[in-house]
């Protein structure tokens, strides 16, 4: 019966890869962390904090921060004189909006869009009842199948791509799944950027860590793409932070631009640690989040209008004991829910969230924070989640392990968003009037017509008796996580690329990679 | 700093303790798990799944079964009788309702109540916008603090009825924290009422298990609260589990009668293990929930019109490759936003979720489970939550260690359910124009002013450093909650109690034991 039933799920690679061996392979030995989706439809309400009385509240106070403190646009002249010409008052590098000018910059800037994937079935939609899953973002430490905490490798890099692409659950191949540290700093992004066009076909994120690494991810884009489907689609989104408080730099600014010139998308994210980049309390930070995102999001219009813009939030608090950074409670949580609503009457996609800890290893504080997150970024009605597998440590470091108990928690987010089905076979009035009192349902024939769909089936999950549970090794989730990720690698088979267009990739990075010397730093 | 803080949290014991040097020396060295309510007055808004067509169709559904199909009352001619004089029709054991007579009849019920404590200051509101949190119900075994799992005693289950009076965020004494199983099956309500009226003076419940046991329950609440109060006063609340599908039984209908008669509070409850005792789909689950709801608790008003009724539901699903109860899952979260809706519409206080899972060790699988069971059963509005602390291995162990990292994420779901602070002070546009673009808010006077309180504080979380980690011991999230738990159990210092009271209760069992043999089945 297991068997069959593992069968019955699209796992290890989704539509490619299902007809192949190795697929079915996968299938029978792997578990499955739920049904592949292109993305989340989301068919159940949003959840909401605040009412029109707080939101209006949060939304002037911006606009006075706005006009009154300002934002800073720092060692860019460029972006300067844009805002002047625009209307704003410049003062040095301090930015003074007049009240409305940003939201009606932000009037051109769509309220959904897609993102286009190589394989035209994987592509997404950012916006509107959307929600897309994509991994961790960013850590320079891996936790290994080893147990080990280490600087990530390229190699590690590239697991969690082919992870990410098995992934049933995963609907995007993320940016920085982990920091390739064993290349030098200044050709990483070429050796990323490969991996995700070449071990995936799921639409992926760019570089941002300087003007010119986002101009070759525009460049290989259009390797992958062809040149005129990049000039008219947008194929790559990236992540523009906010250095908060209330302080755009050159860098971002850099990338912005290359991105926003391009077409190409931004996710501009005010990166919050509440109580050092933000007031300690939950209406103050929305109002700094939201001031910041005005001014960053609508300055992707003055770059281009009509350039893709999402609404992002970073929401974590610090321990005001030691300043570290906490996730999973209850400050955080109402910052997300209340800026996905701002989001929302701006008309801009949102992004927050994701699976979030402070744990260090895969335990049960990793489980209780990440579901916490989770839970409400989802409710939230957050339509891309970075970060949504794999984080562990706040972020320092990405985890095999976490990764696949995430992917696993994100195939119930999946079904949970269907919500309730009202047809006739899920009002199931024949099988009660068939089982009736003092029976049970296990035999009837409306659950032998269901039984395989019926309820959600976790792949890490042991719902087994305690004697049996024992008796095969007394595992723990993250055990289990840790054989599941092992069969995974050893059953990734990746998708087809067209010949031409990978040795185009090699040629271009070959030639980038020799134009510059090795940096570390 | 930390002592500092610590200090301002109540801890151990709450108000009554909270001037001893006990309690201090607990506050020091205890974590806090957050700040002692009497129950959670829910100021965010609830979640809703259904919408009014998908409510009305699963009404209709319900009275539909009601109708057709009809509830069996087992062993009661009682019972039987008095459905027959209310109107409708008895075939044999079955009853079946006239569309809207179980409506009709539960217009007595109120919708809100108060469950009174001994001591006053922990009396809970059940219903509206109130949230109380009860630990854990029912399990034959523990997971000890040495790591063993055994049968319980009743030296655990005094430790429990001690942890719960001293966590802050749990507001009820609750039922049977675990089975004693050292003591005789029909001496053992005795001795667990005795510790929950002694050990702790928080609200708790009654026993179920017999007719006799729920009148032993009441005459011993006669002496604890005095024979007129309990009279005029609900001053227990008690279980009555359905025996689904569509089945009361004589063992709880005889319980419920004792109860509704002496205007004492029953949770009419469908223990569901969707897939088993329910369809395998959530709104056939939800239709016969209701159907059993209807029936039973409009039972208690033809025992007694308005006696205190709660609309339950135990929402779980089996697994269908081996039929074990899964917890946490998507599909029992949509029962539990559903039946919670149709709770509101039927006027009734509504009961289900807690921190449910299947795990069988405190890791993160039983933390997954948990905080999504817990997330929901919050924003579902749910007004009285048993097995919120402390429940194991879909409720057959209840565990230490469990317990006390389940209390840490009660407290936040205290927190989360204030809402959005939106006064001046939580607006803090002062401190946005005193730190300014690019500072830090770590000093700002509104930062200084808030900070003890700004975030909820983790009692289990380590969000310090990997390398600080590493230092202490690479401690996991049960390793630090088993520190606690037996720090706390050091600490523990009663409630008073009036001595002529507690002899009274203790005349009472003595006279009861010497009355009957011992028995073990």
């Amino acid at each position: 019966m297991e068997d069959n039933l593992i069968g019955e799920q699209d796992v290890g690679g989704g539509r490619r890869a299902r007809g192949g061996a190795a697929a079915r392979r996968a299938a029978r030995t792997s578990g499955s962390a739920g049904t592949q989706l292109t993305y989340i439809k989301r068919e159940v309400p949003v959840y909401e904090v605040l009412n029109e009385e707080g939101l209006a509240l949060i939304e002037a106070n911006a606009d006075t921060i706005l006009e009154e403190v300002g934002i800073e646009f720092r060692d860019d002249a460029e972006a300067l004189a844009m805002w002047k010409e625009a209307g704003a008052d410049v003062r040095g590098e301090r930015v003074h909006f007049p009240k409305g000018l940003p939201r009606s910059l932000l009037k051109t800037a769509p309220s959904t869009f897609t993102q286009h994937a190589r394989n035209p079935e994987r592509s997404v939609q950012i916006g509107g009842n959307a929600t897309v899953f994509a991994p961790v973002y960013g850590p320079p430490f891996v936790r290994d199948l080893d147990g080990n905490r280490r600087y990530a490798t390229i190699e590690d890099f590239r697991n969690f791509v082919k992870l990410a692409y098995m992934a049933p659950s995963i609907h995007h191949s993320g940016g920085t799944v982990c920091e390739p540290v064993d290349v030098p700093v200044n050709k990483r992004h070429l050796d990323m950027l490969l991996a995700h066009m070449t071990l995936s076909d799921k639409p992926f994120m760019g570089s941002v860590t300087a003007p010119e690494r986002a101009e070759d991810t525009v460049s290989m884009a259009k390797i992958l793409f062809g040149e005129e489907f990049v000039d008219q689609n947008t194929v790559v989104i990236n992540l523009i932070n906010a250095n908060s408080p209330m302080v755009f730099d050159d860098t971002m600014l850099g990338a912005l631009k290359v991105y926003a010139r391009n077409n190409q998308a931004c996710i501009v994210t005010p990166f919050i640690l509440a109580g050092a980049m933000s007031p300690v309390t939950v209406a103050g930070t929305l109002t700094q989040v939201l001031a910041e995102v005005l001014a960053g999001a609508s300055f992707t219009q003055l770059v281009r209008p009509g350039a893709p813009v999402v609404f992002g939030t970073f929401a974590s608090s610090i321990s005001m004991q030691s300043g570290a950074p906490t996730f999973g409670t209850p400050e955080p949580t109402l910052v997300s829910y209340g800026a996905a609503q701002l989001a929302r009457r701006l008309g801009l996609p949102f992004r927050t969230g994701g699976s979030l800890c402070a744990a260090k290893i895969p335990d049960a504080q990793a489980a209780y924070e990440s579901a916490n997150t989770l839970n409400s970024t989802l409710l939230a009605g957050t339509n891309f989640v970075l970060h949504a597998a794999g984080w562990l440590e706040g972020g320092l470091a990405s985890c095999y392990e976490k990764f696949m108990m995430d992917i696993d928690q994100l195939g119930m987010a999946q079904k949970m968003a269907q919500g309730v089905d009202l047809s006739e076979n899920g009002q199931a009035m024949d099988a009660i009037r068939e089982v009736g009192p003092g029976s049970h349902y296990l035999g009837c024939s409306h659950t032998q017509a269901n039984f395989q769909t019926a309820f959600y089936r976790s792949s890490i999950a042991d719902n087994n008796s305690y004697e049996q549970w024992q008796a095969e090794g007394q595992k723990t989730a993250s055990q289990r996580a840790n054989e599941l990720a092992r069969r995974w690698l050893e059953n990734y088979e990746g998708p087809q690329l067209d010949a031409g267009i990978a040795e185009g990739l090699k040629d271009f990075i070959a030639r980038k990679k020799e134009s510059m010397p090795d940096a570390f730093t």
